[in-house]
C-alpha cells in the first residue's frame, strides 16, 4: 500500500503537473501533494490557500489524493505523512542535477527515497516561471494550466 | 501490490546495481530484474546466464527478487511479466538524456511507465565499461562489483 | 531570397524532421533536403534512395522543397547546392553540443553558417535509432514516422 | 524578404552580441536588435537609452539594423515589428535549455518561431555578468566589449 | 615550488571543501584558502571571520595551507599572494559551465590559469545552499560538515 | 617538483591539445605526454610512432617535456613514470562527464588524482573526429592541427 508525497511550490500548478499527479495516481496508492512556502523564489504570485484551491478545483475528482500545504523540511513532511517515497518529476537537464542533489542530500540526511517521473515530452517546456510571465503581460496561457488556474490569473492580471 | 521490472545489460552488474535493487526491493512487492541482449554495444564480456548468475549469487536472498533474461522489447517483456512499471537508476547528464527519450518512447507505444532511482553518489562513478576495462588490464576492481564478480572477472582475465 | 540546406542521415526520415522541414518551408524560399551516407553511424538500414523516396512521398506537396543525397562534406554541398546557410534541428542537450561543435568547425572551415531550430517539445524524444530498435521487434512506429516510413519498415522487419 | 528580431538585456552589449548581429545582418534583409528591461535579472546596471545607444555607435554603419527597447511580451514585439522570426545566440548548455523553453513556449502561446545562431567559439565565455563583475573591480574588460561599451563602464566605476 | 589559491564563499565550508584542500595541500607545496565576499549570492549566513574561522578550525594542522578573506578580483588575489594558478572543484555540469566561464574569463583578463579538482563521488551531493537549508530547519548536517560548523549552525538556529 | 602525465589518443594531435601542453609546461617541472592505444574508438588513423613523431616535431623545443606511448592502465603508466597527477583537457560538458567518472574511478582504484585543465575557448569546438573526417573528403584543417600533422592529414588523404 504505497503512499507518495508529490512536493513543490506551484505557483500556479501547470499541466505538467497535472500530468503528473494523475500518472502517480493511477500507479500508487495515495498521493499527497503538497504545495510549500519557497522563500528561495522570492515573492510568490498566490498564496498557498489559492495554490491548494488550484489543485483541489482541477484534481478533486480523484479519490486517492490529498492536497497540504507545508513550510518545514521535505523529508520531515514525508514521515509526518506516512510516505514510503517522494516523487518528483523531471523534464528536462537543468532539473536533473538539482533534483538530483536533493534527492541524494534527503536521501542522506533522513534515509527518505525520491523516485523521478519524466514528463510527458508535449508537457516538457511548460514551467511555472514562464506561466507567470507570460499572464503578466496578459497573454494567454489557456493551453500551459488548468481553466482554474488561468480565470485567476486573468483575474489577477487585468484589473 | 506493485511489481517493478528493472532492465539492463548488466555486463557484468555492478555495486551501483546492487544497489538500486536493493532499495526497490525495499520499496515494492516484487523486483523482476532482467538482463537483457544489448547488440548496440557490441559483443559482451558475460553470457546472460553468467550475468543473470552473479545477480543470482549477489542478492538471490532477497525473497521478493526474480532474474531473468530477455531478448524482446522492454515494453513487451514488462507486460509479459505484469510489472506495474520499469524502474531505472539515473546518475548523470549524459544518463539522464537517453534514458528520458527511451522512457518517453515507451510510453508513447506501449502506456508503459518508467521512474527513476537516482543511484547514491557514492556508486556514481561506477558503470560497467570501466569495470570492464579496468579488468582486462588486470587491475583491482573489487570495490566496485560484487565478490562473485570480482572473481569472475578475475578468472576471465588472469588465465 | 534565402535558400537553406537541411543535412540529415534520416534512416529514417520521422515526423521530427517532418515538422522542421515544414517550419523551414514556411520561413524560407527554398529548402534543400539532403540524405547523407554516415559511415560513422554503421551500416545503414534503408539505402540512400529510399530514404530520398520517403521524404519525396510525405513532403513533395511542398513546392519549395528540393530533396537529393549526398556523400561529401555538408560545407561543400552547401556551396554546390547555392545555400545561403545550413539550418539543423535541436532537440536535446547532448545533440546540442556536437551539432555546436559541427557548426564552429564548419564555420571555421568555409565561412558557413549554421542555424539552429528547435524541435517542437511533443516531438523531442523521437529518434530515428528508437524508430529503427523498435520497428526492428514489430512494436508499433506509426506515431512516430509518416506513414509511408511505417509501411517500409514493417515490408522489412515483418517478411 | 526575411525581417529578424534579436531581443535580449544587452547589460552591457559585449563582443558576443556584436558578432551575432553582424552575421545576421549578413544573412536576413532587415534584422531588429531590441533591448528589453528584465525585471528577472535585478537592478540594471544601464538604463534602456545607455544600452541602445551601445549598440547604436557601435553597428550603426550598417544599414540593414534598426535598434530599439521594449518592455513587452517579445512574441507582441516580434508582430508590431513584422519579423518573420526571432533569432537568439547559444554559447552554452546552461543557454541551450532556458531558451528552448522559451522558444517552444513563445511558438505555443503565438506561433512565432526562434532560430539560433551558435556563438563562436573564441566569443562563448563571454557573459555580461562577467562584463559588470570585473568592470566593478576596475579590470580591464576592453577585449570583452565594445570600445564605447568599455569606456562607459570605465566612467562609471571609476569615478 | 607551486603556491595554489582555492578561492570560495564557503558559507559554510563543507566535507567537499575539506577534501579538496586535503587534496590540494597533498599537491602543492602553498595552499592559499581564500574566503570571498559575494553579494551575488544575497545575504550571507556566517561572517568572513567566522568562515574563515571555521577553515583554520578544521584544517589548521595542515602546515603548508593558508587562510585568508577578499573582497576584490579573484585574478588580483591570485597576483597578490603569488599564486601559480587558481583550483577549484568540480562536481556536476552546472558547475562546470559557470566555471569554465570564469576560468576562460581570468585566463583572458589576467593570463592567471585555473585548473580543477573532481570531487569525489561520496561527496558530490553535498552543497553549502542545502546545508543552510537544512540547518535552519534544524535538520541534521553533522554528515556533510566539519564538526566545528555543524555546531556554529546549531548555535545559529536553536536559540 | 612536480611531474604531470597527460595521456590521450592524439589521434591527431590538433591545437588544443598543443595549447594544454604548452600550458602545461609552463606550470609544472615536468610533462609526459603518452599517447595511447584506444580500442574502443576503433582502427586508429595513425600509428602510435606517427602520433609521438607529430607531438616530437611540434613540441620539441620545450625542454621540460617527454613524449611515450602506452597500451596499459593510465594509473599504472603514472605509477611507472612517477608522475605526481594526471592531467586532462576539459571542452564542453560531454568530455566532463566522462572525464569525470574516469578521474574518480582511477581515484578509487590507484589513489592517483587528476587535475582538469579547461581549453582555451578559441580551441573549445577542435576534436580529432571531426579533424579525421575533414581531412578525409580533402577539407582544410590548417587551422585546427600543427603543420607537420596538415601535411601528414594530406598526404595521407591525397594520394
Amino acid at each position: 500500500m504505497a503512499t507518495v508525497l508529490y512536493p513543490g511550490s506551484f505557483d500556479p500548478f501547470h499541466n505538467g503537473h497535472k500530468e503528473l499527479v494523475e500518472t502517480a495516481a493511477s500507479l500508487f496508492d495515495t498521493v499527497v501533494v503538497a504545495a510549500m512556502r519557497n522563500p528561495q523564489k522570492g515573492e510568490a504570485l498566490f498564496t498557498l490557500e489559492e495554490r491548494t484551491a488550484i489543485i483541489e478545483e482541477t484534481l478533486g475528482h480523484l479519490d486517492n489524493l490529498r492536497v497540504i500545504s507545508f513550510s518545514s523540511l521535505v523529508v520531515d513532511l514525508a514521515k509526518e505523512v506516512g510516505a514510503d517515497f517522494i516523487i518528483k518529476g523531471l523534464r528536462v537537464v537543468s532539473d536533473f542535477e538539482s533534483e538530483m542533489a536533493q534527492a541524494q542530500t534527503n536521501l542522506a540526511v533522513s534515509g527518505v527515497h525520491t523516485l523521478f517521473l519524466p514528463s510527458q515530452s508535449r508537457y516538457s517546456y511548460i514551467s511555472s516561471k514562464y506561466v507567470r510571465e507570460i499572464a503578466r503581460f496578459g497573454g494567454d496561457v489557456s493551453m500551459m494550466v488548468p481553466a482554474t488556474a488561468a480565470k485567476r490569473l486573468q483575474d489577477r492580471f487585468t484589473k
